[in-house]
């Protein structure tokens, strides 16, 4: 099966930080915010999975990314562009030791997902988001929109993704 | 929401290392063995995700855990114990770093699912798997079921999730 990309996980505190330093969109740059998603989309605990992703270091974040089903018929069939309608949302979780796990194996070396993080979007339509390749990012903390300047990171980041619309996450067999 | 559990992670390796220095079931200890599951249940790859779950450590694994609705609609209504139909899919891989996440990163600390390593069931059948509290265990490795020998070791590792029906993973929120 073909593989893709698709990347959320790191990006989630990459853009918290690069916020702390970059002008406020729209006031101090003087630049117009480019549109980002604020309302969570409907359902997505329900869609299929499509990878997982552990992120060391100072994220120590351990989570999973999801698709709706216009989002995995793209990935089995490696269409692309991925179309318009195709949200991927990836959840982010704390990375923590499993102690009952652990206490099977004798050893410490079981992790698993503790309090949730927060929860990252990308929605795909090409007229409403085409200032940031089509997409519209999101990233939500308990249920509430991140601030219009802590997403103007997200473009940037994923424009690295250029030969897979964007996307960083490859999906798993 | 109530969290439950359910762990085949750590169980994988830890029953193929089990079964190196047990007798076979059936053949040198006399017992025959107890059923276990030797057909892929069809279509876990479009079951709803559970959680994700990491090894590190020798087993050096990264996964999901999925479910299908039977196991889904248990979890999230937390009844003990899981009804009859219940499926539950352990999708493990090898935890791999990811060079193109870690290049936005300027450091290593991406890592994601590699090759696949193998896939675990936990089927629920009151009666069919009695003799192993309910359930029928499986392990594929390249689609091709584990012998009797190295199933030998799922249920003792299981029964000390007692409280929660024999089930390690927790559903993620």
């Amino acid at each position: 099966m073909r593989r893709f990309t698709f990347w959320l996980v790191a990006v989630a505190t990459m853009a918290a930080c690069i916020a702390l330093i970059a002008p406020a969109p729209g006031r101090a740059d003087g630049q117009p915010s480019a549109p980002y998603v604020t309302v969570m989309p409907h359902g997505y605990r329900d869609w299929r999975w499509i990878s997982s992703a552990h992120e060391a270091g100072n994220l120590n974040s351990l989570g999973a990314v999801l698709g709706n089903d216009t989002a995995i018929k793209a990935y089995r069939e490696g269409k692309f562009p991925f179309p318009d309608g195709t949200i991927i949302a990836a959840l982010h979780y704390r990375n923590v030791p499993s102690d009952e796990n652990n206490n099977v194996f004798g050893q410490a070396q079981s992790f698993v997902p503790g309090l949730p993080t927060n929860i990252q979007f990308m929605v795909k339509d090409s007229k409403k988001y085409s200032a940031t390749g089509g997409w519209g990012f999101a990233t939500f903390v308990d249920g509430k929109p991140a601030d219009a300047a802590s997403m103007k990171s997200c473009f940037p980041c994923h424009e690295m993704a250029k030969d897979t619309d964007l996307v960083f996450t490859h999906y798993a067999p």
